[in-house]
């Protein structure tokens, strides 16, 4: 028997423990998806207690502990942060086969340096542990970036956000890596000298991401309320199908300034709906108008206007993140307590490959396809996604479309090797730009961790069943790859 | 190489066997779902060979059978029982990696004490010897169930059953536990001392479940003269959608005064579409009249009807199973000769998770949401439904919402395997209420069995690869939840 | 560590082995699936160069290339032949986990004699290993084919091809083979004399596929001028949808009288949408007129004539294959350069269990379906298919109904594990028969080994876990059953 979590976790060959230890462990992260805030990140946050860090906003723990019965009070409501600990201790105790078992029992020993095991009785013990480390300087939020070898970070932003954070990182990054070339953070603010801001030795690239959801989510209630923010974010007022488009090419243009270089969809399912511009402007015109659209008309706008900016993200060079397949905020009581990314998501069923197939289509056709990265939350898809992706690559860009990894619901030892088998059955693995982290906590970088052990087990096996050679030459080649190389090459930070 | 089916089956380490016998064999079963026939318990049936168990109605079998190319005659035509159980020893014997080569084999060794196989060789030993075994009262019906440790039966029944041979076991059972409080038995049955009957010494509880699918199911040609039925059986006729209600309510009275504390629905798929309630009852007047609905109109009936009644179950305190993704009785030609149930049903892909999501927020948006389990017969709905059930659970309850065991065509080591890896990846292992018999057959307990071994391996390799710690208290804990104290708790009879 | 591929390449246990090698191995092969062509065998065509019979035409290693960046000067563009492998070579040193790593050295050993590996540095020697071989006799297509132990070919040919070279090949097999009786390879072409022919020597029966894509695929532009080509073939004038399938009988009979024993058909779904004939009249006149078709339209056409055909099939005996859940030319702009067939073909998600169960159950009402074998480009498909089919099996024939190979991007090892898996635990895997080649390489034939490689580890798994017994007697009936007898009882050259 492997004890338990050991140096070795997840490592079940001498192969794989050679890749993990000797290939994967010392590559950098590049953290090209997450939702951590770069105000945070500026400020360098300091955290009071574990259960901050923990349970403030993490509706996957908070899951875990409505599925085992604990009540809404200790989870959200006013129960002290030492009984919330408390709950979630005894939550997770029990959780066998569950990823948040390993994720927090990954954080515990790489953070804090706690090797037992969490449970009711430990939770005081590490609740004081955890508190009085989370005091220490290098608990704070960019030293424990740092200290987890991170490269870059993308944050996910609103195209109408000011990016002043963002702003502030990239004068005091610049300085930092002066003998470094950045072109691409622009002359107005490379003109102005760092002065008065916190960030001095933090050397990572914190990046925006472009993720115009709620541009594109014209069947919410609040669009038109949208619509004004944006206009005036771009300078522009915002009246027609063409300025809306204007407004988002010329954020575009302010984001590539600050280093953009991915942007980021959430759709219920890639749409795909043919219309011409006359269409598409008079849909607009009846959103503006208040009548309610149809499904096709919904679907005609969210095409056109999906085709437009993908054409933009092409003529950028970045990156556009297609994540889909998910059913958002279903329980309409939770939502109205607590809002948005409560728990209450699912995964979907709703995405059509066909759909996905001709939205692909209509960007290649042109040739102003650009680099892709397909999510699906439903593991279902992996294997259609597969072999979509493999129609629309293209000589000059190793993997320019990209299965996503196993992300969110999948983000668990079954997932991953569930993404990682379709995608090395159906395309080619070492092309693959690897984990994204998708969090909200400094913690999470333990992801990363377990993501490379699973990958590296896997290979291993592969290798120690014959299925291929031997050669650690090549394997580290992969191996770095996924972990590390390939993202930088793709991304072109 | 492990010998076949030995002590050890199924179970590949050391903590796998350790959970297993120590653990999980000793649990009793709470057989919270089943289509045993509370007459044949009552009378303690008794069987004059072995293909009258095995083959008087099984479909598996059946549909092993025909796939092997065995004629119909010799499946449920008219050959003589020694020649049906000739072709199915040869059927079976070649039936390599089928859950019924485990089922039959666990069933002879267990209750026949047969080690050998059975085949065309030793098809004549294994009759001989099963029919003079079954002649034995030790297999009877009732010393069957008993001998097979069984705490709890829920049969299977229309809501306008007379559940006569419920009540006669009832007063048996009350006399037999009188020591018990039993307050949920009544006072009309509980004031007859039992008289005459066969049941002494049999301490089994054995219970209604409330399956309202006939009146549902409007589109079916006997609709009307089933609501006759139902009205005959609420004392009441039936000419309104309210009506059809208040019969339903008041024969959910009637079942939970018999100790009733489980709902059940066959569906192609849970439906959603809002209608007011003009519209339902205009829908009901229609069908009524004898004209076609429309499929919208279908859903609308067929939502306010699992509403209303999801509502009646969260006041009682019922759980509500929901069984979806079945297309039945494909074959017509086979249909008319046979019945229903006669081996030519299938997995469908028609379950709409949108929809449940939507039909499960119904219920929970006014807090009456009862306890509910989801079954799909498709295992691409696992992860899905692993992730809806999430945003529905809710403090108090553990597991309120259920994953429901591999079922029908799921029944086999790689379906329970899916169906335990996806909730305890997607929610919380530790309070599944574990398996459901769902037979016809007094033998078919070994499917619990069967059902224990698969996940004690389970979580034995989990922790002999060091993925949870070997903490056999709280691996035991784990362990007899899902076998046994769990469901106790959860349906709470 | 297993050395990479040697003996007991994917045996992972001493069962496995003795079953591959001492049952599975020496089976011969019954190609009743390929894209081989006749003209090719009967002129026994020679090769200048691997990279000709690699990648003239395998849009398989195109995705591939494309995947890892080639440029398409270098896969299908105006490269050298030996600049083209070199980038094969190189595309695939890294392609870890992809069947075409594991398919292309099987070639490697089994054809040519290189026990290397294939890469960059490699390439140069492989290059002149193979060119050497290439020009020696056994490696024309011919001697390919005996080398591999091919029994049967079945070529996949369109209803209006003359099958002149099958004709060609018919005339030399029989005499080749004059002491056999072959009582359907008809009159007229037995009573003609081989002369001038090179099939000296060539045993092998190569037999047509009726594939009538073209007559069903009533929505393509070209459809009018295909009723020609079929008239013409034909000797009728198709004017009218009796006239159609007058035609379509007429060829299938030709086909017969040539040994043809398989109709194959290629969906992106099996439809079924009901219509009397008067209606389907109409619709085809309406299609001629150039008129548009609703989507209901092409459904209840494609539905009447596929029973039409079933039918046909079942009046003949042949076997009816069903190809379905794929998305063809997905990129118009790789389409419009490269035409089909050009590695931009993908899974699909169309799929309707429910449609495909009515289908079959529309032939199978009045006991006119035929053998039938069901192949989803989908894995998700798996085990509804292996449900469908379990209603539709009937006496006399094992296996009637079968869930196809794991086809096209299925056809590795987790996809062909989970469609044995699949089908093993739903139905009577030992009735399976095989494996397809699905190819248009006359080396493919390493796919089998690859297939009877997988299988014999599976059912050794099985055995070593003690999931069934060690009888070396009924696991040599099942392995050589499905490695080849089956097939030959089943299809009945």
């Amino acid at each position: 028997m492997k004890a338990f979590m050991d140096r070795d976790f997840l490592l079940q060959s001498s192969t794989a423990q050679r890749l993990y230890h000797e290939a994967a462990a010392g590559c950098p992260i590049i953290d090209y998806h997450c939702h951590l805030s770069a105000q945070e990140i500026y400020e360098d946050r300091r955290f009071e207690n574990i259960t901050q860090v923990w349970l403030g906003g993490d509706h996957y723990k908070w899951r875990l502990m409505r599925s085992f019965g604990v009540d809404e009070r200790r989870i959200t409501g006013d129960s002290s942060d030492r009984e919330k600990f408390q709950a979630w201790a005894e939550t997770l105790a029990l959780a066998i086969g569950n990823p948040l078992y390993h994720w927090s029992h990954l954080e515990l020993r790489n953070y804090f340096g706690f090797e037992g095991t969490l449970n009711g009785e430990t939770a005081e013990a590490v609740w004081q542990l955890c508190n009085v480390k989370l005091a220490r300087p290098e608990f704070s939020a960019r030293s424990l970036i740092q200290r987890s070898n991170v490269e870059v970070i993308c944050t996910t932003d609103d195209p109408a956000d000011s990016l002043e954070w963002h702003e502030k990182l990239a004068r005091v990054c610049h300085s930092e890596q002066s003998e470094e070339s950045h072109a691409e953070s622009g002359t107005d603010s490379s003109a102005q000298a760092p002065q008065n801001d916190n960030a001095e030795g933090f050397s990572v690239k914190v990046r925006p991401s472009f993720r115009p959801d709620k541009a594109i989510c014209l069947e919410k209630a609040d669009y038109a309320a949208y619509l004004e923010t944006l206009g005036a974010a771009a300078g522009c007022k915002i009246d027609s199908f063409a300025s809306l488009c204007k407004a988002l090419a010329q954020r575009a243009d302010f984001f590539d300034r600050l280093g953009c270089r991915v942007s980021d969809h959430g759709l219920a399912a890639v749409p795909y709906a043919e219309a011409d511009a006359d269409t598409v402007e008079a849909i607009f015109q009846k959103r503006l108008a208040g009548e309610a659209l149809s499904v096709l008309e919904l679907a005609q706008f969210k095409t056109a206007l999906l085709v437009f900016l993908g054409r933009i993200y092409a003529e950028k060079g970045w990156v556009m993140q297609l994540h889909f397949g998910v059913i958002r905020d279903n329980s309409k009581r939770v939502f109205r307590a607590l809002g948005p990314d409560a728990g209450i998501d699912s995964i979907g069923d709703a995405a059509s490959i066909q759909d996905l197939a001709c939205f692909l289509n209509a960007l290649d056709e042109t040739d102003q396809l650009p680099r892709t990265i397909l999510y699906s939350l439903n593991p279902n898809d992996n294997a259609a996604l597969g072999t979509v992706m493999g129609c629309f690559q293209q000589g000059g860009i190793p993997g320019k479309l990209q299965l996503g990894s196993a992300w969110w619901f999948n983000d668990h030892r079954p997932g991953m090797e569930a993404q990682l088998t379709a995608l090395a059955s159906l395309g080619h693995l070492a092309t693959f730009v690897g984990m994204l982290t998708d969090s909200r906590s400094f913690l999470s970088y333990a992801r990363h961790e377990y993501f490379r052990r699973i990958l590296c087990n896997l290979l291993g096996t592969w290798v120690e069943n014959g299925e291929y050679p031997a050669d650690m030459a090549a394997l580290t080649t992969i191996v770095r790859g996924i972990c590390h190389d390939n993202a930088a090459r793709y991304f072109a930070f």
